[in-house]
């Protein structure tokens, strides 16, 4: 029996995938041998990463002066590699801060001897709001503009790309890669863990303008030098051959859905109607502010959180699954990523329905 | 079919292994989703990591007073992580080298501001050599000394750990990980990337012993950070959840199989039949000094190299793949770690035997 799994990440992957993956797991497409055990340099792995950049750069509809990158690491690491591939220690860079992801890195920004301007911070609305577009005034020194399109934990989401001008924009994608049509050419950098929408932990996909390749520090890490990286085909060392080969299957399994409009369509769709039947119930709540509310993660609340646990156990009986709410936000946290179905969507609702109709 | 992969990594895994992970890849332990589906932060994938880490500390005989850290990035992550954790930039570090992989640990230190002294240097003999361990003056004020107890490449392993004295000792043991027992207590950091005897690639495996974890850099990135790493159970940022699920399958395994003594006596018996069959042919020949052949990574070359072709390809119709040997050494290379079974070996040794009958 599969649950609807609500998991913030690592999240449900489509079952089509997962069957394929687990068929071809004692003998990859007439190898003899797992994709597992397979040498990434011998000519079906180069073939099998070649055609996941491909179905990237395709689903993606990513301009040709841009490089796909498959990292370790996550999106944490980025947060490193960002300030030592874009900008000399003490030198400036631009944040917005919309809650803990942001907020994390910058920290990390920091670290890296970056001098961080936050340019706009919105702790003061408990990070359930986004900042007025014409609020954001970047420093002309920045090296970058960073910001966090989709906070996983707060459900908060950004309704529009920032406008930075010639400073190059970066963004960490990983709770809304790929969940709809992005005009990536507005971007300089973007990066994200792929545990979301793309796969399993331990890949991050990180997007590069040519034009900011060479700008790294002498000592940046050689795994994260986007540079060596790009000539090397993500391969200076061993990859995370079956992260990267995961993706692939999820690709053809969205170009197999119709491709990112469709998908965005769903994913609207099904966080509409999350949306809807908390908007209608004074039973359930959610904080964010409305034109800022993530189609990805959805916090709600109930309206006595001693009823927390009780919901919690009976959705677990109807195989509703992960929907407990970050530690920071409390109550309740329903991730829906592209391979949540929409029949998930609606077992909730009606769970949400049936639990007030008991208990409220 | 399956077939006996000599691929030096990623690498041949246990077949139960991969059949369990096969079986249970849409429903893991009944919990209606995928291990690669389910969050990191919940109690069972803690538990899984948990065991994973008992598991290894029964199999290593780990001494209580090392800490086991499972990472993203490899090896070569930990080549820009060991100096950020242990040492200042423009400290001393002491290096030996035997071969590509200690030279790209040694590159990557000096990356990291150290000043690389280089103890031993076995290029001379074009990697076919360990030092003679009275000959390894170690500079007083070195912050440790690295080595690589085997490389991959050129098929070379220390038959003795390196006395460092007070100095900590630092190695590399991805290619020789869990392969024999070891007395760990004789170092102070261990690292490897899984891809060999341990699991998937996009893991490392790293053992700190505690009075070394105090010693960062303020600006290590986030994510290598051994003394947060060992705070947060790994786990500051996702993990390679899948990998570490794997680790944990194959360490069951191994301690199936009898536990390291086993396996180690099992390796020895491989490697010495297959350099019994090398040495009895002069058809056949493997360049290292006989003290210092590696159990784990086998070069053999054919007297007549214009017969490679012909070799690599007979040999993966007999089922036998990935014996190319690495570009820069040319020939052959049979890797035997763990999971290969001496009826793989068997049968590399009756194909060479009939292909010299064929072509000698």
């Amino acid at each position: 029996m599969r649950v609807h799994n609500f998991s913030a990440g690592p999240a449900q992957l489509p079952l089509p995938v997962l069957e394929r993956a687990a068929a071809e797991l004692t003998d990859w497409r007439g190898t003899g041998m797992s994709v597992l055990e397979d040498s990434h340099r011998g000519k079906d792995f180069i073939a099998c990463a070649a055609q996941a950049e491909a179905a990237f750069r395709r689903v993606a509809a990513l301009p040709d002066n841009y490089r796909v990158l498959f990292l370790a690491g996550g999106a944490t690491g980025q947060f490193s590699a960002v300030p030592a591939n874009l900008a000399a220690r003490g030198a400036t860079a631009a944040f917005i801060n919309t809650g803990q992801w942001s907020a994390k890195a910058a920290k990390e920004a920091k670290r890296q001897g970056l001098n961080v301007v936050t340019i706009a911070d919105e702790s003061a609305s408990h990070y359930t709001t986004t900042p007025d577009p014409a609020s954001l005034i970047i420093p002309a020194d920045a090296a970058y503009l960073h910001y966090t399109p989709n906070e996983t934990i707060g459900g908060v989401e950004f309704p529009y790309v920032p406008d930075a001008g010639d400073t190059p924009l970066v963004a960490d994608f990983s709770s809304t890669y790929l969940s709809r049509p992005v005009d990536f050419s507005r971007f300089g950098v973007v990066y994200g863990g792929a545990q979301k929408n793309l796969g399993p932990a331990g890949l991050a996909v990180v997007l590069v303008r040519d034009d900011l390749l060479d700008r790294a520090r002498p000592d940046v890490p050689a795994i994260w030098d986007w540079r060596t990286m790009v000539d090397k085909d993500s391969m200076l060392n061993t990859p995370p051959t079956f992260s990267v080969y995961l993706l692939g299957l999820i690709l053809e399994w969205m170009e197999e859905q119709g491709g990112l409009a469709t998908i965005g369509a769903a994913n609207e769709a099904k966080a509409r109607s999350l949306y809807e039947a908390i908007d209608a119930s004074d039973f359930y709540a959610n904080p964010v502010e409305p034109r800022s509310r993530s189609w990805m993660n959805i916090p709600f609340t109930l309206a006595d959180p001693a009823l927390d646990a009780d919901f919690l156990a009976g959705a677990a009986r109807e195989g509703l699954a992960n929907l407990k709410g970050h530690r920071s936000v409390g109550g309740m946290r329903a991730s829906l990523y592209n391979a949540m179905g929409a029949d998930g969507v609606a077992a909730l609702i009606d769970y949400m329905t049936e639990f007030e109709r008991v208990h409220g």
